[in-house]
């Protein structure tokens, strides 16, 4: 056992490899978040997705009213889903591109650039702040994932 | 050849990592079979997103008033999405958490409780049970993800 | 440092590692693509989401008509969380499936299969191609992770 846990702390001990799960894991409680945050808004502005969720409003009409949609609401999910389109290639790509073996100094800087981009990005959806805030936050995410990708496809590229 | 493929099977023969693969695999899977329940709901029920879908139907107007959606139907989206939210970050947690070298007993918690809660979540959704069971199964999946990403970022924290 | 890289790229190394990076990146890249499509058909058929995304076209109700949907927009939105639903099975599964030590030509068949299906099923998608083109093209991307989610069980289950 003790022989197997050593190699495979050899990983976790790779610096570019902690960094990755280091921003990995930030940006993906930062996701979580929006779970938080909609379920927030949904219980204030009393807006609901399913019937059992208003049974506690009382019966029949009186509990209707609250299945609906709210601007707020909406505004929280189309972050939280740019967020899954945009972190789940991070996430991938990511990791493959930690194990080409990147020098440390342009591993950080990718993955410091892609976590503040999609904090930035969080904030421009949900204060909301005028565009081109939110826009450019999201492009300056995705132009450092397809430059990892890019140095995964030249290093390891086998079709 | 020989030689790489037996580093690579060290991975798979750690039985933390081996309890992570068992139940990333299962969480997915059973997330994969929230296709198949939409794809019986649109059927048994005729409510199609795509014009292409109901050609089989007739043309014009007789095919036109299956473009719509069904309250079944959109249930199921519902928890399917709930799934992709909440089991891409248990993927990528858990994956880093098993490389972090835990207890085996504590990490197969993490996992068996994660993936119970999942699958209640799945029943409560569909059957759908009264609240707060699905919100509490939601919760106990959140719970075990944070717990996770709290060990992966006081082992491996790379900022 | 030096000896933990090595350690770190013999990982890439690996053929069937080095074929997962490939295709794994090859889909995501793909997926990424659809947020550029979507972005293509709202500016194109003036079709916003948010009311910040509209302000260079006015104020108030001239701009307030540019809030709404457009068939060709929800068209890739829908072929875009179709792609999450797939690929992030694909993404875990498949990298699980790589570290069981597989067969190369049975890991490059599985992974071209879902590779070449996923891009298949996107024209189908958007073009639109009548059906059973985009039923059957998402059924073999489906059936090559089922296929490699059974590899994973068989090699690794430990429940």
């Amino acid at each position: 056992r003790s022989g197997k846990m050593a190699k495979l702390t050899q990983l976790i001990d790779n610096e570019v490899f902690r960094a990755y799960a280091t921003y990995a894991t930030i940006v993906l409680v930062k996701m979580m978040l929006m779970s938080l945050i909609t379920a927030y808004f949904r219980i204030t502005r009393k807006a609901f997705a399913n019937p059992e969720d208003t049974a506690s409003f009382g019966k029949g009409e009186s509990a209707k009213k609250y299945l609906r949609t709210d601007a707020d609401v909406e505004r929280v999910r189309r972050g939280h889903l740019n967020d899954l389109e945009n972190i789940v290639p991070f996430l991938g790509i990511g990791l493959l591109y930690a194990l080409t073996g990147p020098d440390l100094y342009t591993a950080l800087l990718h993955f410091r650039i892609f976590a503040g981009a999609r904090i930035t990005h969080t904030f421009a959806y949900l204060i909301p702040l005028p565009q081109p805030s939110r826009g450019l936050s999201w492009a300056v995410g995705y132009a450092a994932t397809i430059s990892m990708a890019y140095k995964v496809l030249k290093t390891a590229l086998y079709l």
